[in-house]
């Protein structure tokens, strides 16, 4: 199965310039999102997880899932001031401006293995600001995945620490 | 397995005068999770559905386990201008002000058995909005369900034509 057939690219979104990589159409099919949900979890090897870390809101599609399958916790990170509970947080830059992600103190425990998700690995940002509170909560990041890495943006370059996995690559 | 164990009460968030149902500890416990799901799977006995709708943002952590249990598609219900493709809306009050949430035109098909689903049933507003974006696209609303039910907003008078299910009520 060749899941680019159901990534959708959609000119000028969010802004001008930018060639957005729509997910929704696999999504919609049921028999993309087991493949995709498998490829994922493939990358895993027999490695077990503690917590499954799911990046707000396209990251939470299939971080939960993953947490299912791995028999894992979901710990959802989110924008700031979301979260209902004692939370840490982490600002890290974005091309213009600057944007905070927030994880609750209680949801990772020390030496916790964790397995950190999103749908879109661009610049690497959102993804190294969430590794940093996990590391932060005494977590151990055991590998970073996603469904789509954009490689001509190099975000691989801010996670060298971690092993990083995706299934399909622009 | 008492799921109400895994719910903490939030005082005044995200206003002042507000109790603040947070799932997070549901959702960090690998055993309340799958128990969630199983109930929520329950709900539908043995009815067919083609695809499960989840509303932004919290409606995206048991949706797409959801479809993937019952073999169908997930889809997204999101606010206002998150969505790259061709899409419709709808707006609704809410205590103050309004809200708009929007559905992909090409997600539902004529005919498709729809599930609805988010965390949890408040005021209605939200759910009844996801129903009528549903049934323009001509899908059949099969059922509603809620990890959470606020009895005392009545929200389930809003969705009157509809089977309303929730595994937790306050």
């Amino acid at each position: 199965m060749n899941l680019k057939d159901y990534i959708r690219d959609i000119n000028d979104f969010p802004a001008v310039g930018i060639v957005f990589k729509d997910i929704t159409p696999l999504l919609n099919n049921p028999v993309a999102l087991k493949f995709a949900l498998t490829e994922l979890q493939n990358f895993l090897k027999s490695q077990k997880i503690d917590k499954v870390v799911g990046m707000e809101s396209r990251g939470f599609f299939f971080a939960p899932m993953l947490a299912l399958q791995l028999n894992a916790g979901f710990v959802p990170v989110r924008k700031s001031g979301k979260l209902p509970s004692a939370a840490i947080s982490e600002t890290y830059g974005l091309e213009y401006g600057k944007d905070t992600l927030e994880i609750h103190t209680d949801a990772i425990k020390k030496g916790d293995r964790v397995l950190v998700h999103d749908d879109v690995l661009a610049t690497g940002g959102t993804a190294a600001a969430t590794c940093k509170l996990v590391e932060r909560l005494g977590g151990k990041v055991i590998q970073c995945n996603f469904l789509i890495e954009l490689d001509f943006l190099n975000g691989r370059e801010k996670l060298k620490s971690f092993e990083v996995n995706s299934i399909l690559h622009y």
